[in-house]
């Protein structure tokens, strides 16, 4: 089988359209080009088949043509979030050993900052390669290749890489186009950053089905309206604070050529849900996991969940819900309990850890997000992982939070829970106890914070405390804290 | 993996349509519970995993009742053709050895006459299963099973099996649906003899994608032209005759809901595709094999195929040119030559046949077809397998014929060879050679075809020469008397 997709439709259907950023139109044989050149760019600056190359720039066509370059160079992708800081970045570069960091002149200093390995910088992102056509020189690419290593920062706050096989994106993309129709001139607006899982898959989805991509460099409410209205794009992925904003610029009545905005990345607002619909956008809830390569459970295009659902098992994933203490055994529906994943979609596991807790018996991934199916096959998420902060479409791990405030010579302990907030979702707030004599107000801390996390982390509130509340066993009673919250006990 | 999909449609979306049959209408739910009385119904008869069953029935629920629950029972369908005689028949089953017919009260006599084996009647096609509902006794379904031997006559007139495992429809199934679209609430109308390989191909894809299938007992051009004018039915397969008829029909404008006409079968005349073209219909070309699981090259639903092409082959097929002889090598685009296929729509063999001359080194299937590819992938089909007449979308093989016709104590030597005909595309003649001192009239040797063959496998003419022109080799030379015909020296 051809796992080299952009290759496979240079060859089979060279004129289809691949991808467009602002004027610059791209059909599949012209990506077939840049693709082979930037093999040939990053062969030049030492990278090899089998190694790790981490890609620190913006969303675009060298994003685009790097992904798949990596893919036929058969080297393993370590995407890079633009919104870390450089001691974040450094974490996971030392974890990940990449041969190569790939930036641009804007990230450079960040990098610099970050890592003392080797690193190229694309002077032109967007004007292609400076070198010749290259090919992988190790044979084609396989579906077992490790196609990536994705980072998440976990719960105990070390960033952890998810390892995804390309095979995952394949088995991804068809589950996903049986759910929610494919059509030959389907046209994906990518507005999402592509360092996502959820942005790789499209790309790769994309070149599966011989499709184009409409990518937009960041997030732009007006420019996405208008995309929407125009009928250029027929599907687009949001998280619920994108959509938000889109809704708020939206001209007139969406193009009847939009098919799905598929809505996913954390819990959809009902209220928010029905007002899209009901201004005629087509929303299709999706739950899915980056170790699952994207859409785990997704609404089929012609069905309509029942309230509080999220979607269906996608074709080639089985889901399960079993007790959250990790015991064997599976939960009859109705049920709650953590919501397992297994199939050609979900990881093996993590860049050289064994988390074995992640894993239950018979290769089940354990997602540690809490859920119940009903006896229709619909799948309810209850709640994300324990703990875990969704905040505009990106993760916060209380943990890491956590341990950039204990850092703080003042800091005794620190507990980090989500708030509500209407355009984020959610955001970080902080519970502090201080040493004894010492003294931080809550700017000063903050100030602090600021240094050493990417702003969608840093709380948005600091409340100094007595003591931390503690489990039976000793832990932080974060949910405890919560429910104060969620109380409106602290504003 | 789950490879029983009804099952698995059953569990995840309990409520879709399946199928519908006249009033009869069945939700994956309902089929499912049929298709596991159908599995009871063939276990009380005999039928056990790893046997063959034949299905001598007519299109409808049963057959596809049969369908699935052979997969689910791991055993083989051998699909039978209705038109064929008693004796077409007998060969067939002398050669497949099947441990049970499956066939109804109108069938039996036929069957009757071709086989002392197990047979077992269905008194009530469509109406269920009068047995409780059984589980295959061999594990789940695996996409290795060998889920039907499909007979053609092939060149030596001798009835072969080619080898259907059920990951060729998956791979077809997919491959389909990435040229043709797919949308969750597609319907498509099932009025070609699901003996045939794209008939079930159809049904493999609907249970694989959870969609529908509107069934039709016999062809009836009146009821397929409703069928597309009311919008109940979103794509159909036909071939060049049918399509003709169709038209004919056809009330007023087609559904706009109706997407895709897919024309297969055998060369469509480029009139008849450009006159339903004007009159709405979404035509789209195919070419496909038995050996291929249905469609092996197709024309995508944006796309138009250049003049001559049939198609670009699906995503998960291979297609290339070899010379004519089978000797190694590939010829450059635009070179006429053998069609070759490779990929996991290919079948691996025949049943009981070892076949090389059908297989070029790689794995590739030699075809017997002429064509050649241009420069964007386009598949240009000259001429169906050597001498092949495809008359009505079925296919007639010289050999056959001519071995009835020289059966008759008069012949000495017989060649068959086609004639275009409006109506059925082409029609089989024969030129006959009588012994010495023999005396048979054209109307006593087509009476004495009749007994032997199927009425569409019956010359329409034949006409009595001194000597049957011969190749270098000593062949008869069926190309010159073919061109004989076509220059119109015979009428």
């Amino acid at each position: 089988m051809e796992w080299d997709w952009v290759r496979q439709q240079a060859a089979r259907a060279p004129e289809r359209l691949a991808l467009v950023e602002d004027d610059r139109i791209l059909s599949y044989t012209a990506l077939d080009d840049r693709v082979a050149r930037a093999v040939g760019w990053l062969r030049a600056r030492g990278a090899a088949p089998g190694d790790r190359v981490a890609v620190h720039l913006p969303a675009g066509s060298a994003w685009v043509e790097l992904l798949f370059a990596l893919v036929r160079l058969r080297a393993t992708l370590v995407p890079l979030n633009l919104r870390l800081t450089a001691a974040e970045l450094g974490r996971i570069l030392a974890d990940a050993e990449p041969a190569l960091v790939v930036t641009d002149a804007a990230g450079r200093p960040t990098v610099a900052a970050a890592w003392t390995g080797r690193t190229a910088v694309v002077e032109d992102p967007g004007g292609g390669w400076d070198a010749e056509p290259a090919e992988g020189p190790a044979g084609p690419p396989d579906g077992e290749d490790l196609q990536s290593i994705v980072y998440t920062s976990g719960t105990t706050g070390t960033p952890k890489g998810a390892r995804i096989r390309l095979a995952q994106h394949f088995w991804g993309a068809l589950g996903s186009m049986l759910r929610l129709g494919h059509l030959p001139d389907d046209v994906w607006l990518l507005c999402m950053p592509p360092y996502h899982v959820g942005g790789q898959a499209i790309l790769f989805r994309a070149a599966l089905a011989g499709t184009a991509v409409v990518v937009h460099p960041r997030f732009d409410a007006k420019r996405v309206a208008a995309a929407l209205g125009d009928g250029s794009v027929t599907l687009v992925s949001l998280v619920p604070t994108m959509l938000r904003r889109v809704l708020d610029e939206l001209p007139g009545p969406v193009s009847p050529r939009l098919r799905v905005v598929l809505l996913g990345g954390s819990a959809a607002p009902p209220a928010l849900v029905q007002e899209a619909r009901g201004r005629g956008l087509p929303v299709r809830l999706t739950y899915g996991l980056t170790e699952t390569a994207s859409q785990l459970a997704t609404e089929g295009l012609d069905e309509m969940a029942p309230a509080g659902a999220s979607g269906r098992p996608l074709a080639f994933a089985e889901v399960a819900v079993g007790p959250e203490d990790g015991s064997p055994g599976r939960l009859p529906p109705g049920v709650p309990g953590e919501i397992l994943a297994r199939g050609p979609q979900v990881t093996d596991g993590y860049w050289r850890r064994d988390e074995p807790d992640r894993f239950a018996p018979g290769g089940w991934l354990r997602t540690g997000d809490l859920g119940w199916l009903d006896e229709r096959g619909w799948l309810y998420v209850l709640d994300r992982r324990v703990d875990l902060i969704v905040s505009g479409g990106e993760n916060v791990y209380p943990a890491e939070v956590e341990a950039a405030l204990a850092a703080h010579p003042a800091v005794a302990g620190a507990a980090v829970v989500a708030r509500a907030d209407p355009e984020w979702g959610q955001v970080p707030v902080a519970f502090v106890v201080r040493r004894p004599d010492a003294a931080v107000t809550e700017a000063e801390l903050l100030a602090f914070a600021r240094g050493r996390l990417a702003g969608y982390k840093v709380p948005r509130r600091v409340w100094f405390v007595e003591a931390l509340p503690l489990t039976g066993s000793g832990k932080i009673a974060r949910h405890r804290l919560r429910a104060e919250v969620e109380a409106g006990r602290w504003a």
